[in-house]
């Protein structure tokens, strides 16, 4: 293909399409909240593709590429997860078409990786686009780290994934903020850098994060901490548990977050604590990188 | 006091009250749903206590002994917390007369206890009452476990606390349960024994609770692990972590667990897989003999 590719980065609860010229530029963005579980049912989502494309003022013939949790078994179509060993760059061999009789243009789904470890696994659907883009920008090795509701922790060695991990931080920080025993504490900066700390240096201890939770609860009502940095200290103490696992692997290369500022600059000061050089990639930039590599290939 | 008292374990949910002869022996029992968040208001206590009196067709002048939330800041009246030096039997002497003008019986609060290490706290209210019992029980030394939406672990010397901990597992298992990821698979059967043994040893790895809980989804999505097995295996993963901090203290001397047959049952299986003794003790008669020493006092 030697043409624009609107690249869609489909998620659970909402989805961001790019229209991308072969040259990597992005010329038209699309958001909205038509993610997949708003667009319910399998039959629904060419409607939902045709929503896109329209809002979009696209031709119908527009090739599209698909990322997220469209590709999986909630989704338009399941698609299979490439193991970790196959390389980043052959992706776009490895697209998969739609299927969908009632789906008449040209539209693909990019695979997720599965990481094997003994009886252990971990899966990603859309970061594998990211680390496409990274790669494309030059980031071949060494430990990216993609913030989020599921945050993702991969090694890459020459282009090729060497394990990842997937940290719930953003999900279990949404869940303590909206219910239970924390929640009614937790209204305060969430960036508040005293708080922060306090949770990167309780998670750099290793213990049970059902203990150090119940802690900071504890610290308030025992008045040994003020409950304006409570929300602060269990977002350090989610993220530090991240860093805190790989930080040890990760020494001395440093590693490069994919983050929009706010949450990349959060990441950075983590990586200060624990002693790593950090390095941020703009997340849009990295994706319309990535679906450019589709063009080209 | 030597005569019957009125017990009252009035927690955040639910209460449960006990009619105690100066024996230990239970003389009659009241469970109901007002707990503190239901009772609502600080002046709706004593008309709420009127209640259980009335339901249980004892008289206005039975003395009452209250512990739990209800002497939290959110209670009927905020009581301090000892700090974890202070003997639990010295408990009857730091019972808090109820003050509210509105209230002309004898009611007393039990005191909670704070537990102190450097810059952090914990804090327990209730469970001191259940340490009080098993004191009485011939339990002076050693590791006594609480399970439940808190669980405690404390150890005690000569009746008198030398630390404790408390790990959220009922409260993130019923959040996880809920809502969010892992919610979808969490429908099968919790006392799944395999899926359970598989938590516990993934919890033995002390790994970051939120890299394992996603990889309880990862396994499934992926085909390495059933689906009927996820919601036994996140209880292995919360409990087995509580094991896995505290599993090297307790080396040799084995634990207590005060627990419903259910819960216990399960914490001595985990006790089993870490290779800790386990001795399991009723609550209800553990908390009748805890309120005995009260009218002894």
């Amino acid at each position: 293909m030697n043409k624009n590719i609107l690249g869609i980065d489909w998620g659970t609860s909402n989805r961001r399409a790019y229209l991308i010229a072969p040259s990597g530029a992005c010329l038209a963005e699309h958001e909205d909240g038509q993610g997949m579980l708003a667009v319910g049912s399998r039959d629904q989502f060419g409607a939902s593709l045709a929503g896109v494309l329209d809002a979009m003022r696209l031709p119908a013939e527009t090739p599209v590429i698909m990322s997220g949790m469209v590709g999986s078994a909630s989704g338009w179509q399941e698609v299979d997860y490439l193991d970790a060993s196959v390389p980043l760059e052959q992706l776009p061999r490895h697209l998969a078409a739609i299927t969908d009789a009632a789906w008449s243009g040209r539209a693909h789904i990019v695979p997720g990786y599965v990481y094997r470890n003994g009886a252990s696994a971990d899966v990603m659907r859309g970061e594998e686009t990211q680390l496409l883009g990274a790669i494309a920008l030059g980031q071949r090795n060494g430990w990216i780290v993609l913030p989020g509701t599921h945050s993702k922790w991969v090694l890459l060695r020459d282009g090729v994934i060497q394990s990842f991990a997937t940290y719930m931080t953003g999900e279990l920080f949404a869940m303590l903020s909206k219910g239970g025993t924390l929640s009614s504490m937790m209204n305060g900066d969430t960036s508040d850098a005293a708080g922060f700390a306090a949770g990167l240096t309780q998670a750099a201890r290793n213990e049970p994060l059902s203990n150090s939770l119940f802690r900071v609860r504890a610290g308030v009502v025992s008045r040994s901490a003020p409950a304006q940095q409570a929300a602060a200290t269990v977002s350090g103490l989610l993220i530090g548990a991240e860093f805190a696992a790989a930080a040890r692997a990760a020494e001395g290369q440093g590693i490069t977050v994919i983050g929009s500022p706010a949450l990349a600059a959060r990441y950075a000061l983590a990586a200060e604590n624990f002693g790593l050089h950090c390095k941020v990639l703009d997340p849009h930039a990295v994706y319309c990188t990535a679906i450019s590599q589709f063009i080209k290939a």
